[in-house]
This record gives structure tokens, C-alpha cells and sequence, in this order.
């Protein structure tokens, strides 16, 4: 349960409000001023009692017959995650991961703007990726607290992972989103996001392994 | 719950499969020939208990006082991963992340390797990503066929992804790793892993609005 501005948000919304912002923003610019938390529902492919329980939580209420206004949702969305304003992040780790996140067209929208990246390799120092010049790490604790920075983004590999997370926070930041394959030890003062690929691809590779087992049983009878 | 060999084993094993089999490599390297439950126990912040289910679910049995052989464990999990035979794939969608995903490190080591890539964009065939020659989306059926491929990487935007995961399923695909910010709709017989990194930083930011608001409540009181 998330709790902002006294209201409390289960994380499972929170994991839709996502959808239901690309959704919606479509909507409007179709110019379409209502929408129907069937229509949600159909689109998203969620119950409509579930719709309705995600809507209660944007403080947003429908009009019978009609639904919601899309433009008010969007900003209740918005702001419940914090993407009315735009959060400015670092990143640690200028390899391809830090590229591919820099370069990620789906931040665009959603109120994620990298600011500032650092390497510990001297050889990367001076370079750019995705148009950020890359800076030495021992500048991190200065831009952090230049720009007010809550959100590291850590893209080092597995080994170099912990070191940097301790300098980021010593530095001020709040939050980190890692996806070096190693779990990091903090304080519980901070967030942590994990997004770890090769376990995703464990669990794809394990799901695919016994699926196509079974299709083996099913032809071999 | 995954069926493998007749061996069911619950989806959060797998998941923490990886980190096993990091930690297990980690210990080999080092020439050690055994390990405790509570040794893997302890360094990766699990429970004894669970460590010993997790184990159980490999089939390697443990001795008393010694605990379980590395190299058994190692060779066990890979199975049940599928990582013991390298795991060719396809990449679709020549992007930032498809080029990150390419160069990833963490793949190394776990037994996936990307064959192929194609892009709709005619202006990226023939270029390279990660060392691989772009090819046309044309020809993706035919190198699913002749390589027997079984997995798509789906790195396209969210408006392409439904048609080129269809292309894909068409040309003989079983499963599919998408990173496209859109849910597929595809038959039940195809396995989907999703990786939205949208939604991740979603969860970062509202988890950091809450934290924040905490903090400045326990501040001004």
C-alpha cells in the first residue's frame, strides 16, 4: 500500500496506472472527452469492478451514464505518480544498459529525465551516450546535490553494483533503480527497484521448457 | 508451479535460480568444492528453510556435515533452466534496447544468445547492432525455420508490437520476451514474459512520493 496525499493506493494499481495512462492519452487525442470503465476494461482487459476500484483511488469520480473525464484522470494518474512534474535522475554505468535506458522513447511521456551520467572507467569520461557527456564518478555527490536529485539509476555490472549504491546515497539519493544482477544492502531509508533481466529470462526460459514438454507428451500419445 | 522431468517446482524457485547459480559460480571459481544450506543461506539473505526446499527441488541431495557438491548444483540448475544447451533467439526492433539487450553481460554466462535481429525500418537493414548484421523483417520466418528458433525478443514500440509478435507466432515462435509497452493478445499456446520498464519506474517513483511525504511529516512534527 502506497499512501500519498493521505490517500492509500494498493501497489497493483499503481502497477496498472501505467496502462491506464497510455490508454487514456490516446483517447484524447482522438479528442475524446468521456470514457466508461467498461471501455477501460475492454481495452485493458480487466474486470470492470476491478476499473472501478483503480478509479475510486484517482479521487476521480464518474458521471452516470457517461464515465470520466479523461483529462481529469490523467492528471489524478499523473500525479499520484509523480509524473505531473518531471523527476530528474541520475545514471551510473555508461555501457549499453545506460544507452538503452537514456535512449528509451517510453520515459518521454512519463515524467522520467535522466540529467547526468557517471563511469568509473576514465576512458569513458568526456564521451557521450544518447547526447549526455559522461562525467567522472567523484563529481556524483556535487551534481546530486546542485540539482536536488532524488533518483539513481545503477546500470554498472554485478561486482561494482553495492560500491556505487553506497555513493549515491551517501551523496542524498533517495531512490535507486537497479538493474545490476545483485542485491543491493542499504539503509531502509531508501528505495529500491529491482528490474533483473536474467531472472525474467530464467522465468521465460522455464515456463518455454515445460510448455513445449507437454506438447511433446500430448503429440507422443 | 513449472513441471520439468516430471519435477514440479514453484515459480519463486526459479526465479531464484539465478542467484543460486551466480553465487555457486562465484564459489567454484574459488575452488571450493562443497556448501552449506545455511552458506548460500546467508549470503544471499534467504531463510535456511528455504534454501533446503529450493534444494530439494533440484533433485541434488545434500550430506550431512558437508552439505551439497557445487558442481552437482550448478549442473542441476542449469538443466532446470534450460541453460545447459544455449538458448537461440531473435531479437525484432534494431532500438537502443535491443542494442543494450545484445551487448547485455548478464546473458553471457546464461546460456542465451541472440542470432538474429530484424527491424521494419529499411533504413536499418544491412547496418549493425552489437556485431549483428540487421535483417528484414521479411525474413524472419525463414531464419525462425532453418535455426528452429523458438524465442522473440520484442523490442519494438508499443504500437508495432502486436503485429510483430503475430509475424512471429506465425513463423513457428513458442516464446516471446517483450519489452514493447503493450500487452499482447496471442493464443494461450504461447508462452509471454513481459518486461515493462514503464511500469517499473512507476512503481519507483510512487514507493519515493510516499517515502518523501513520510519524511517530511516525521520532520515537521
Amino acid at each position: 500500500m502506497i499512501t500519498i496525499d493521505n490517500i492509500s493506493i494498493p501497489l497493483p494499481t499503481i502497477r496498472r496506472f501505467p496502462a491506464y495512462l497510455r490508454l487514456l492519452k490516446e483517447h484524447a487525442n482522438r479528442g475524446e472527452v468521456w470514457i466508461s470503465a467498461t471501455t477501460l476494461a475492454e481495452e485493458l482487459k480487466l474486470k470492470p469492478i476491478q476499473v472501478r476500484k483503480d478509479m475510486a483511488c484517482t479521487g476521480v469520480e464518474g458521471k452516470p451514464k457517461v464515465g470520466f473525464l479523461v483529462s481529469e484522470l490523467v492528471l489524478a494518474i499523473e500525479h499520484y505518480l509523480g509524473w505531473d512534474n518531471t523527476t530528474d535522475a541520475i545514471l551510473i554505468g555508461a555501457g549499453n544498459l545506460g544507452a538503452a535506458l537514456i535512449g528509451y522513447k517510453g520515459f518521454e511521456n512519463n515524467g522520467l529525465r535522466i540529467i547526468a551520467v557517471f563511469d568509473k572507467d576514465r576512458r569513458k569520461v568526456g564521451s557521450q551516450i544518447g547526447g549526455i557527456v559522461v562525467s567522472q564518478i567523484e563529481d556524483l555527490a556535487k551534481t546530486v546535490d546542485k540539482f536536488g536529485i532524488n533518483i539513481a539509476i545503477i546500470t554498472v555490472p554485478a561486482h561494482a553494483a553495492q560500491s556505487v549504491a553506497e555513493m549515491a546515497v551517501e551523496a542524498g539519493i533517495k531512490g535507486i533503480w537497479n538493474f545490476a544482477p545483485k542485491n543491493l544492502n542499504l539503509s531502509d531509508n531508501i528505495v529500491i527497484q529491482k528490474t533483473d533481466l536474467v531472472t525474467s529470462f530464467a522465468e521465460l526460459s522455464a515456463k518455454l521448457i515445460n510448455h513445449l514438454d507437454e506438447q511433446k507428451q500430448i503429440q507422443g500419445k
